[in-house]
């Protein structure tokens, strides 16, 4: 069985996972006379030297095809479902700077298709094949507003009618919904986070530096694991950091000292064969919550409860969103910081988008090869919705059985929304200004998990502590993890005890 | 003083560094009444997703203003040597995702120029400029052969004329040329990889995997010094891997099992504040050289001595590659792969290009911004020489005091460079084919430091252990590095006792 695995212990991903998404979009199909071509991605330099930058493969082709190496194409015949890999002719001299080069024979076991020619071969194949269409991937992502471009091909074949509006919808769906084989990867991938979330936690003390953390997770996902690539650039925010929602980037490098008395919030999520894992964990950094830190904390963690309690096939998405709003509105209640106003119920509260001030991003996003993963919005699904916090969402589609998603509510002090909230009469009423000042600068809390839905609810893949009880017993001397009893099974962390 | 640092003990870099920089380029060009004009890095995307890839600055625009944001420009008023910085106008939603938006008043305290303006402000402050020219980088890089391309202004102005012509030789030879704060900086890199290199040794033992060497190397680097980013992909090569120049890529990545009695050859350099490292260690994977270890990896460390003997202003680079092939083909011969000839000496074996087949690369590069830095062949300097292992020199210039590069002779069995000159009968000769075979798929052995030229020979920023004697201890029990005693004075390393 040809398969990917880097390392002694790595997961091991079969090949006939690729052949799997291949089958399921040839027979999705209706034009059945048709290719399919897609290009790999091409290895990248640093500006104009000659820094070869590590290269990762495009989502979409990893998909279809699972290969490592920059510089293929590939083409599917729909109707026979036959695979072709199309390899770089490599030059003699490659193998004393690069390493034995491997044939097409070679490549041909190790990826599991039908056949594999070279790049210089694929416009004569094309010409030959009995096909009157040929299909290319054009789209926007909904996440970026970018483009998916479709290949230019220098000597376009005359045999074939090419089209570039089929593809995108169909294959961008079905990358939403999972297989086994990827859902068994996604699960690993998570799991691998989770530890390496639980070393972080045991390894950062006040007086170090966030940096520090962002070390101890990669070394730790690598060293163990095989982890090469990670999912996106790690947040590891203390002190007032956790309120800047994508802090840790180039302009803000993960560069404060950690001080006694600080949440952590350390947003960190591994990639193996070019899926993604990403989940936030939120700790005191001296291993012992304050009681207001407890109040904040434990609505975030109420807030996955809610939205746990109706994830399932059939649910929306925006509904899962208002139901976190709710909980964290409620403990901004709790903390003094909101009061409620006679007549106006906790629901109206977020109606009123009252809930944008703490949590102004999405709840979650899909998740797959791209950490925010394809198909959010996508024709004859529901459009983006509007207001604070909503606009954010990256999908506002109806849940259902194969989705991987990240749930992620969280609660923030950020000046910018609090004064904007204040500016605003219908907000301000709710908020008790002498008591949000006392929280300004101290950061905030998110709690981000990885799941997938079954044909009746959800499995969570992220198998982190996540109780109060839980994250104080880690931090502290001796403290197991993975636990021996499982106190939190409506989080449904799955094999948590066995894993 | 303004400075650049990441974490508790890392290395401060003043960004007078930077203004140096700018002043020796306005003070050697003749061209005064002109700007010069840069655009810096901009933020680049995975693909078409959202997936922001961490940016690194370019390295022009980092020597000339440090700036670690991107989507800057930066331009000097010739005659005045007065800096400008534009730096992008940022929505003010960009703060609950990226933070604080940081104004022009505080860039201009943290990259000491003489203004910062919005990148919008740009053309009006050209326009209002008094000189004549505007110039502009343009040129080819000789290691990746590929162009700098100068900016494209939207509305050029037109009281400048723009020249493309005059800034890019001189710039890129000023660039060779080290100022003693690039030197101490250069040194530090080197001492963290040094280091970092020490710990891996410390910690790969047979039966892991090379990637977990990776591993090592970069959390040590990173964990305790800051170094985020990396001077390129790292080599862990094992077995018969150190045979492939630059395994470690995406189709060959750092893959292999170490096998008790493997070779490890471990290439990994780390970047600060965008100046890199590139330092080669190699040893028994067990602590314990075999004889035959010894003669190749001895004849590798006398090609690094050889060098040392000459390497001063006024040798020529290429005389010390010469240098370094003789003393491999002399291990060659003591090792009995190689026979003399009555009649033919050493020198004449160098001239024959032998050396080309155990040594197929060139003895080293400039290092600076760029690990192969920019500079090794621009107009008026000695151009590319020909024949094996020769043409591909990185420069073949005159060395001169403040240029910093790698000495980096190796020894390799790689059947493609064996069979060739079986192949040729001028070089057959003196191969010893039943002794050769043997070596097949053993590897290869380098030995890489960076140093810098001074006034009357060169420094050894490399404190990494290299005696045979230095290695086996490190690797085994107890030992300690630094070492108590510097045994090979020859080699120059600095501080090495007191670092």
């Amino acid at each position: 069985m040809a398969a990917f695995s880097l390392g002694l212990n790595s997961f091991v991903v079969p090949m006939s996972m690729h052949a799997e998404n291949r089958s399921r979009l040839t027979s999705s199909l209706s034009t059945q006379n048709a290719i399919i071509l897609f290009e790999g991605g091409s290895a990248k330099e640093r500006n104009d030297t000659d820094h070869e930058l590590l290269f990762r493969q495009e989502s979409y082709f990893q998909y279809l095809f699972g290969v490592k190496e920059p510089g293929f194409w590939g083409a599917i015949h729909v109707q026979s479902n036959k695979s072709v890999l199309f390899c770089p002719r490599l030059p003699a001299e490659y193998q004393v700077w690069m390493g034995n080069i491997t044939t097409p024979a070679q490549f041909k076991e190790m990826y599991e298709v039908d056949e594999v020619l070279y790049v210089d071969e694929m416009e004569s194949w094309l010409a030959e094949q009995e096909a009157s269409t040929l299909l290319l991937l054009e789209g926007k992502n909904s996440d970026s507003g970018s483009m998916f471009v479709p290949p230019k091909l220098p000597n376009p074949p005359a045999n074939l009618t090419v089209d570039t509006s089929i593809l995108f919808p169909i294959l961008a769906n079905q990358r939403v919904y999972k297989t086994d084989a990827e859902l068994a990867l996604m699960k690993h991938v998570s799991k691998v986070t989770s530890l390496s979330h639980v070393a972080t936690m045991r390894t950062i003390k006040p007086g170090m530096m966030e940096y520090q953390a962002e070390a101890t997770f990669h070394h730790y996902a690598y060293f163990n694991y095989g982890c090469r690539n990670f999912a996106y650039t790690a947040i590891c925010a203390c002190g007032p950091d956790p309120a800047v929602l994508h802090y840790g980037h180039a302009g803000a490098p993960n560069d404060r000292k950690i001080n006694d008395g600080d949440m952590a919030l350390m947003d960190m999520g591994a990639e193996y064969h070019c899926y993604a894992s990403d989940i936030t964990c939120s700790w005191p950094v001296n291993g012992r919550f304050t009681d207001s830190q407890k109040i904040i904390y434990g609505g975030v963690l109420e807030a996955q409860r809610k939205v746990y309690e109706i994830l399932k096939p059939g649910t929306s998405w925006v509904d899962c969103h208002r139901a976190a709003e709710k909980a964290i509105l409620a403990a901004m209640v709790s903390l003094g910081v909101l009061r409620m106003i006679e007549g106006v119920t906790l629901d109206e509260m977020v109606e009123m988008r009252l809930g944008g001030v703490f949590m102004p991003h999405g709840l979650g996003h899909f998740i797959g090869l791209d950490t925010h993963d394809v198909g959010g919005y996508l024709p004859k699904f529901p459009e983006r919705p509007k207001g604070p916090g909503l606009k954010s969402l990256r999908t506002a589609r109806t849940l259902d059985k194969g989705m991987c998603l990240t749930v992620e509510p969280g609660c923030y002090f950020i000046d910018y929304t609090i004064d904007n909230a204040l500016a605003d009469p219908s907000l301000a009423r709710f908020i008790v200004p002498s008591e949000i000042d006392k929280y300004r600068g101290t950061g905030g809390v998110r709690l981000e998990d990885v799941l997938a839905i079954t044909g009746d609810g959800f499995v969570n893949y992220t198998v982190a502590p996540r109780g109060i009880d839980e994250v104080e017993m880690v931090m502290g001397k001796g403290g197991k993890w993975p636990p021996v009893e499982d106190k939190y099974p409506e989080l449904r962390r799955e094999d948590l005890l066995t894993m």
